[in-house]
């Protein structure tokens, strides 16, 4: 992506013609540039010049400039971060939390995440809500999964259970500014998996 | 506070002098004018001028804008939600839930999460960051106190179990937009004290 030997002009695979490419140009642009200036420097007519496209055309598919950040951010998150399927929910939990850890603490990972929650105060909030929870639903599969393989109690809510791993993650991470390190991973798994009360003290099936 | 009938004369308690009575006048200048214009509109000088104090009182006490905003609504978050102690970690856990929710969906609360998290993205962030874990090494002693009693695993990290619950709420509340309802909230008490593994397939003592 930033080959400096590639050619602009060279041909690419056109997994879904000219709209897709131009999707693609967009958010590679838009992603570029937010690398380079952060979102308060994202600049939408400057993308669409880059592209070679009219602005109109980014504000018809993507609403607003702030759609445009959630959608290439999230994205990229999909891309980086792959759905694990290990067949046990312990160690698809443990690669998801290690996966999730290493990108959020990537100079990448970190910027993305800085401009989604500084995008927290706008009323305008029906893409930044809309892309989270197609997010969130995606990663509740692999909560959804081990409930089907009778792994996890049947009465888990996928939701809320990816709510409070990610909730977790960016806490300790953007709140407290402290490290993502494998002594906190550790007692997530432990928490989300067992339980924090001792055994004799459980109520349980 | 908001009594029309309260004069602004009428003395009051000197629980810590006058260096006190101008923190708590100065705290409470600044929570009316968050409420009333929210983080971007808040003015210093403007707190100083009602409390009719200099400017750089302010600034040698609280050192910034942000540092002033953090105390203020972290003192606001403890008065309004003690920390339960009822002698079993589930009715803490429950009670704490409760609090929590019930002050973070209120309009103060909304508004002071929303600002807190609107300073995300300073790099002034000292003052955030020592007030957030005042405030969880605070509500981890209950986490503590039910080690102590044997209630707990004595591996579990109060800073971690705290991060987490935090962590769940707000991002429920901020990036979800979703009500922090009963359903929700259950699913985290039952979450966090039992784990969602079925009993066969933990690894306990």
């Amino acid at each position: 992506m930033t080959d400096p030997e590639q050619k602009p002009t060279s041909p690419r695979r056109r997994p879904g013609g000219r709209s897709a490419r131009i999707r693609a140009a967009v958010m590679e642009a838009t992603m570029q540039m937010l690398k380079d200036r952060g979102i308060e420097g994202l600049n939408v007519a400057e993308i669409a010049a880059r592209v070679g496209i009219p602005e109109s055309t980014i504000y018809r598919r993507w609403k607003s400039r702030e759609g445009l950040v959630v959608e290439t951010v999230l994205a990229r998150m999909n891309d980086t971060i792959p759905l694990p399927d290990t067949g046990s929910f312990r160690s698809d939990l443990h690669a998801l939390l290690q996966q999730s850890a290493s990108f959020l603490e990537s100079p990448d990972g970190l910027l993305l995440t800085r401009s989604m929650f500084s995008t927290m105060n706008r009323t305008d909030s029906e893409a930044r809500q809309l892309y989270w929870q197609t997010r969130f639903s995606h990663l509740g599969t692999l909560v959804q999964r081990a409930i089907e393989r009778n792994e996890v109690r049947p009465d888990t809510d996928p939701g809320a259970f990816i709510t409070a791993m990610t909730g977790a993650l960016y806490v300790r991470m953007l709140v407290l500014e402290a490290p993502l390190d494998a002594a906190f991973l550790d007692q997530l798994e432990q928490m989300f998996l067992q339980g924090v009360l001792k055994q004799d003290k459980k109520i349980d099936a």
